[in-house]
């Protein structure tokens, strides 16, 4: 991939959401079409060979790459979703934040257990959410689970969280 | 499009989100890669020779075939989201509901009076959103604005709302 392309459209907002945070903006790249195709292929050469045949999409910015990149691996694209959102019959998990705990839902019917799943959202940070999607997605017993993100912050735990459940790719390591 | 393979995989839930709505529920057919890959292509076909250069996807059902079909027509991907989820500065545009007004928000960089945009959701019902969306998009005087839906609802006037303002395209008139 061509790394110095992303990083040359990628934003910084000091203070967001909340002050101290330094956010990474993505949708400067996205915007981009030329860095919205180098991620698809970027994540494709890592995952064709792995038999993927579910992508899951952690709300909301999880949609946006995970959506293309199903399409080009002819895998079908699954919605991990807050409560309530889900129109159908859903599994669950719940998972702590800083200030109480947070839920996210997949439905019954989405995953089975023929799948080969790779979770996806666009930054690994303290890994909380993607943990609990990965678990989440355990309880249908899928033959394997991957976990890929587009950025992950070096500087916080998330990558261990994750290792410790599954094979984790980044395509950039901020 | 191939029609008859995703009415095949479309399913209705009664009652949702509140009672007497027929939902059409779509992740059964983003789970299938076929019809994922049947909605990008069919809006692919009908927007290849338009010069398309932005597609703005609304949150966020909006993001799955939106981002997906902008990285097939090498357009960008813009996101138009609630308040407060985008981090810099933004342009926003606010619109009746049943009870009260909701609010949406494009990023104030994301669109130039260079581009030719289209205005992405997963179904057409009222257009009420959409045509917020389509308001909001002309204060960055683009050179056109179209719209895109994967599924209308015929019963409701969102065709009339939509086709008031720009060209509309629905894949699915039910």
């Amino acid at each position: 991939m061509n790394k110095e392309l992303i990083m040359s459209h990628m934003r910084t907002v000091k203070d967001f959401p909340i002050e101290g945070i330094l956010f990474w903006d993505l949708t400067t790249v996205f915007k981009n079409a030329e860095c919205l195709n180098e991620l698809i292929d970027a994540f494709y050469e890592q995952y064709k060979d792995k038999g993927i045949t579910k992508i899951v999409g952690i709300e909301s910015r999880g949609f946006i790459i995970g959506a293309a990149l199903a399409a080009k691996l002819n895998a079908g694209f699954v919605l991990a979703r807050k409560p309530g959102k889900l129109p159908a019959e859903t599994l669950q998990e719940s998972y702590a934040k800083e200030y109480g705990t947070d839920t996210l839902e997949i439905h019954k019917d989405a995953i089975t257990e023929d799948d080969v799943v790779l979770v996806h959202d666009d930054l690994l940070a303290t890994g909380g959410t993607a943990a609990a999607v990965i678990n989440l997605v355990g309880k249908f017993h899928p033959k394997k689970t991957y976990a890929g993100f587009i950025v992950g912050l070096k500087d916080l735990p998330g990558y261990d969280v994750i290792r410790a459940k599954t094979e984790l790719t980044t395509l950039l390591d901020l």
